[in-house]
C-alpha cells in the first residue's frame, strides 16, 4: 500500500507527476447507475486551476480531464473509472536552480534521502498539481452523495480571520469572489492583502472551513475509522496543511463539560451541535464543519541561501509563477476529499445491519 | 473493513466493550526476534488505568494484559501476537439511566440509529476503555522503533497552557506528576484546577503533546499516506480529540512564506523546523511535534436534561466515577498510536527501493 | 498485511499456535443484530475437533470457544467479535526429535529460514489447529447468510472416489458416518481403507467437495476478486490443500465451446451449469460446486531420514497423535472457508448500484 | 475494494472496456531505482496481442502501451506508474446480436442482474481484454524479480497432453511456435487441432503449466496469505480459468504421505519436491510449478439459441474474431500474475524480520 490510494470501498488511486505526460487516476467502487454531469466535474477543476484571478498562479494549464472507461451512455457502469488529464504545457523548462540544490521547506531532500533519486522537474510528484485528480473524483463523489451539501470557504488569510459563525455566512457568494470567502468585505480585505504579499515575492498562510449539510445519521465506524479521523486524515494529505480541527477544535479545550455538552431536542438534533456533526467517530445527522490550517507556500520569489547535494551552501533566487497564497484553490481540495470520505463510508453504512 | 483495525504492515485489531467479559487485540506484522521486556508493557498500561492518582477516576480496574500467542522464548516469532485484558469490575451495574435515554455529546444516540441497538452497559464499544488495547500494542511497537523516543505530556489544562517551546523542557520530570506537565510548577496549578472542577462535578479539556525524537529520515508515503496525515488519523481516532497539528500550525497560517522556511544547515538538518520533522509527507529526521485537542469529558456528575428514545425530555443525574480530565491517562495512549504509525512507516519504508 | 485476516468487509482476523495458551480471533465487520444460534457454532467445532471417531486423530482437545465481545443480548453488535479457544492439553511434551530437526514436507524448515528460529512446539503457527478459529467464524458467517446452503463432503479418498454427480447425493448422509461421504456405501469403503492405513502408520490424500445453494446472482466482483478466485484463494489457505477447481474444472479442458456452454433456459437459469454457478467471476444464481485437493498427512508413524540444523542426515520416529487422513475433518473447515467468501461478498454486493 | 486492484505492496489497479477508449492501470509500490527496459514490457504485449498467429484472433489490436508517470530518465521514481493502451480499434461495430440476449456462458447476464445495465460493447469489463494490463505490469513484476526465471507454456489443448515432467523440457523453444508448447512435436500436433477446431466454428479448452526458478527461500506469508494461495487466487481471477493445483496437486491426493513426503538433502533441497517449491504457504527455494486449467473459449461461430432481456428464446449466430482456443495467448498473462504475486511476497518478506 504505497499510499496513492485513498478510500475503501470508494477508492481513488492517482498518478502522476507536475512536468510528466499525464496525471490522472482511477476511482474503484463507484456504484452503478449514476447519471454523471460532465461539466460539473470541469467546473471543480476550473476553481482548482492556475490563472483564473490574479492573485493565484499565473501558469497556463487548461487541466482538461479525459475519461477513458467506466461510463456507459452517461452513466457509471459499475466498473473503475479511468482518468487522465494531460499536462500541455511540458516545455524544457530551466531546473538547473532545482536540479543539484534543496528548496527550503519542500520535500526535494526527503524525496532524494527515501529514494535515491527524485523527478527534479518541478515537484515531481509532491507537487500540489497532483490535486487535480482529486478534484475530478471528488466531482463524482458529490454526485453520488445526492442531497448532502459540501461548502469549503476561506475563513482566513494571515491574521484576517472572519470570525462569524458559518450560519450567518450566505454560501452563494463564495464563488463570487477571487479569494471564496463568503463575507464579501472581508473577501476583498484578503484579497487586497494577498497582493501586497505578491507584490514583496512573499506567501502566506491561511485557513479553509468547510461545512457539511443534510448528512445521514450513522456515517463513520468504530474505532479507528471515525469519521471525523478518517476526515482529518484526508485534509492532513492536502499539500500546505498543517492542521485540522473539526466542531469546537482547539478552542473547546478550554471549556467546561457543563457547557461544551450539546443539550438534545426532542427530534435527536442538539441545540449548539459543539461536537461538529460527529459523536463517537459517528456522524449524528447536524451539520459536520471543520478547519483546515494551510502554511504559506515555501516557494518565495526572493533570494535565499540553502544546500546543495554535496551540503554546500548556495544562494538561489526563487522564480517561476507560483501561488502568493493557496487557500482560495484549495477550497475545491478541501471539498473533494470531503466528498470522498463521505462517499466511502455512505457504502460502509450499508453494511451495518443484517 | 469495519474500522476495527489500525495499520498496513503493522497491524492492530482490537475488540471488547467496557462492560464485557475482555477487550484485546491482535497485533499482526510485528518482525520476528524482538526481544520484548513485558513489565514496560504492563508499565504503559499502569500509566493509563483508573485510580492511579486523585485527578483520575477512582474505578479499580487492574488492566492486566495477558498474551495468547506470538511470543516463544521471550521473543516475538513474526506470528500474530493475541492478546486479551480480562474484566475483573463487571459486577452488575444498574443501567437505567443510560439504558432508555442518551445522554449528551455521548454516541449512545447514534450507535442506536446505526445498528438499531446497543450494548447499554456504560459505553459499550464507544468507550475509551479500548485504548487499553492501544496502550499494549503501542508498548510493543515502542520496543520495536529502538532508538526512536516518544514524548508525550500535558500541555494545556482548560486556560492552563504551558507556553514555553518544548526545548526547554525536562521530559523526565513527566511522570513526576499526576498531570504528566514536564513544568512541575505548571502541573501543580494544573492539578489544583482539575480537583477545583472535581468538586463541582463537572470537567474540563486539555491538550497533550508530543515529541519524537531520533526519527530516521524516509518516514511517510506520499500522497495519501502522508507521516502527519496517518499521525493526524490515529490522534483524531482516540475518544474526545477534536483537533491535531504539527510543527507550526495552526499558528503557521499567520506567517509569511519567507519567515516560515526551515533554512538547511550544511547536513541536511534545518534551523527552525517549523516543518515539525515532515516535509512533503515524508520525516526527515528533525523532532516531529504536534498537539492534540481533547473536549472535556461528556459525563458531568450534575443533574441534565436530555431526552428518552421516544424523544421526550426527561431529568438525569450523571453518576458514578468519572475522570474530571481526561489528558493525564491519554498521555500514554496518545504515545501508543504515534508509535503504532511509525512502527508502520518504518516496515513500509523497507521496501522503498530496489 | 502480514497475512492473518481474511475479508475485506466481512473480516477475520486469527492469532494462536498449537501449543500455545490459546488460539482465537476477531470477527470484524459482522452486521448488527443478527442472533447467534451458539450451539451451532460449538457443532461445527465438534465435527472439526480430534478424538470424534476411529479414522481421526486421538489428541484430546475439547475446543470449547470462549466469546469475548461483539454479542449483546444473544445478537450481534456490529461490534468485532472478539473469541478464544483455550489450549488445556498444553502438558509438557517432548519436541527433541522436532527442535533440531526438521520434518519432511512440513513448515519447520521454511519458518527458521524466514524468521530465523520458530516456535517448535507442534507446529506451532503452522499447524491446522489455528483451523479452529476458522470455523468460528465460518458458522457466524453461515448464521449470517441466511437461506444458502453450504454442503461439503468427501468425494475421494487415495483412488476411492464417488463418481456420481452431487445432484445424485443425500446430503443428509453426510454426518451419518464417519469419513463424511453421502454415499453410504462407499463411506464404509474409506473408513475400511483409512483404517487399514492408519495400520500401516502411514496417511492417505482425499478431495472435499463442496456445493453452495441458494446463492442469490450477483456475488463476486470483477476483475481481480472474481468469486471463484476467492474461494479458490480461501480454499487453498487450508494446510494440505494442493488443488482447486470449480465447475467443469481440469474436466472442461477437454471439451468443445459448443459443448460446454451452458444453453439458458428462459428463467435465467442453465440447463447444464458447467460454469458451476459463477460466470465472469459473479455468481449466476446457479449452484456453485467445487473439489479441493488435500495430500496425504505429511506426519507418518514411520521411521524416516531427515536433516537437522546443520544439515547432516539423522534418522527420526514420527510419533504422536495424528490423522490418517486429513479430509473427515477437512469438511467443516471448508465450508467454514466458503462461508466467509459468501458473507464478504454478500456485504460488498450492496454497494454495486446507487 | 471493488475488486479492480491486485496486491499489497506491489499493487496493480486496472480500468478499461474492451470497447472503450484506452485501457490501462496504476502500478503503484514498485520500488525506485529500477531500470526499466521498455521493449521487454512490449514485447510480453506482444506475446499477448491477437493477430500474432493463424491460431489466434485475427482482430487488429497493436495494443501499444503509453506511460504516463513513474519513470525519469529510465528508472523508476518509486512513485506510480500510471499507463494507457489506447483502443483504435473502435470503428462503430453491430452489437445488436449481444445487446438485448444474452451470450450463454458470457458475463452478459450477471453483468445487467449485478448492476441493472452493462456496456454491451463486446464483453465491457469482462473482456479479456482487460488482461493487457495485466501483462504491462507483470513485465516490470519480472524485472523487479531479478534472477527469478518465470516460464509458462502450454501443456494440453484438448485431449492432446504433454505428459513429460517439466525437467525434461527445453523452455528456449517455447516461443518458437504458435501454441507456445516446448515439445515441438507436441506443439505440432496442437497447432493442427486447434486449426480443425476453428475451421469448425468450435473452440476448445487447454493447461498452461508455469515453472518458476530462481526463487529465494521465504516468500508467502502464514496464515491466509499462502504463497501457493494467491498464486492460485491470481490464476483463477484470470478470464476462463477453471481450476489451479500445485506441485503434486490433484494426483497427489492418490498417494500415501510416506511416498508423497520430499527427502531433504544436507542443504535444505529436496529430493523429490512433490511440494512444489512451497511449504506450509512458503517458498522453500525449490522450482515452484503449477497447472492452470482453461475452459473453451465461450464465443462459437455458430448458431446457438439463448434468450433475450425478456426471457424469450431467441437464436443467434455467432461472429467476429475470436480465439479457437485461448491457451497460447493466456501464457504471457499466468507469467504476469506469477510475477505480480512473487514481487508482492519479495516486498513483504522485507518486513519479516527485525
Amino acid at each position: 500500500m504505497a499510499g496513492n490510494s485513498f478510500g475503501q470501498l470508494f477508492r481513488l488511486t492517482t498518478f502522476g507527476e507536475s512536468h510528466g505526460k499525464a496525471l490522472g487516476g482511477v476511482i474503484d467502487g463507484c456504484p452503478a447507475g449514476l447519471e454523471l454531469d460532465l461539466e460539473l466535474i470541469q467546473k471543480d477543476l476550473d476553481r482548482r486551476k492556475p490563472g483564473q484571478s490574479a492573485i493565484v498562479t499565473q501558469r497556463k494549464e487548461p487541466d482538461t480531464v479525459e475519461f477513458y472507461s467506466g461510463l456507459f451512455e452517461g452513466k457509471t457502469t459499475g466498473t473503475p473509472i479511468g482518468f487522465a488529464i494531460h499536462n500541455t504545457n511540458q516545455k524544457s523548462h530551466d531546473y538547473s536552480h532545482i536540479k543539484d540544490s534543496y528548496r527550503p521547506s519542500h520535500a526535494d531532500y526527503v524525496y532524494d534521502q527515501k529514494y535515491g533519486f527524485r523527478d527534479y522537474r518541478g515537484g515531481g510528484r509532491s507537487s500540489a498539481r497532483e490535486t487535480a485528480s482529486r478534484v475530478v473524483a471528488g466531482a463524482i463523489a458529490k454526485q453520488f452523495l445526492g442531497d448532502m451539501r459540501i461548502n469549503a470557504f476561506v475563513s482566513q488569510v494571515g491574521e484576517l480571520k472572519l470570525d462569524k459563525p458559518y450560519q450567518e455566512l450566505d454560501f452563494s457568494n463564495i464563488e463570487s469572489n477571487a479569494v471564496r470567502c463568503p463575507d464579501t468585505e472581508m473577501a476583498q480585505k484578503m484579497e487586497d492583502y494577498i497582493k501586497a504579499i505578491k507584490k514583496e515575492g512573499d506567501t502566506i498562510g491561511g485557513v479553509v472551513t468547510c461545512v457539511i449539510q443534510n448528512v445521514p445519521i450513522g456515517l463513520g465506524e468504530p474505532v479507528f475509522d471515525k469519521l471525523h479521523a478518517r476526515l482529518g486524515e484526508a485534509m492532513l494529505s492536502i499539500n500546505a496543511v498543517k492542521g485540522f480541527e473539526y466542531g469546537s477544535g482547539f478552542a473547546g479545550v478550554a471549556m467546561k463539560g457543563s457547557q461544551h455538552n450539546d443539550a438534545y431536542n426532542s427530534d435527536g438534533t442538539t441545540q449548539t451541535n459543539r461536537s461538529g456533526g460527529v459523536q463517537g467517530g459517528i456522524s449524528n445527522g447536524m451539520d459536520i464543519y471543520f478547519n483546515v490550517a494551510f502554511k504559506p507556500v515555501a516557494t518565495v520569489l526572493q533570494a535565499y541561501d540553502t544546500i546543495n547535494k554535496e551540503g554546500e551552501k548556495v544562494t538561489t533566487q526563487g522564480k517561476g509563477r507560483h501561488d502568493p497564497c493557496v487557500v482560495p484553490r484549495a477550497v475545491p481540495i478541501v471539498e473533494a476529499m470531503a466528498a470522498l470520505v463521505l462517499a466511502d463510508f455512505t457504502l460502509l453504512a450499508r453494511t451495518n445491519k443484517i
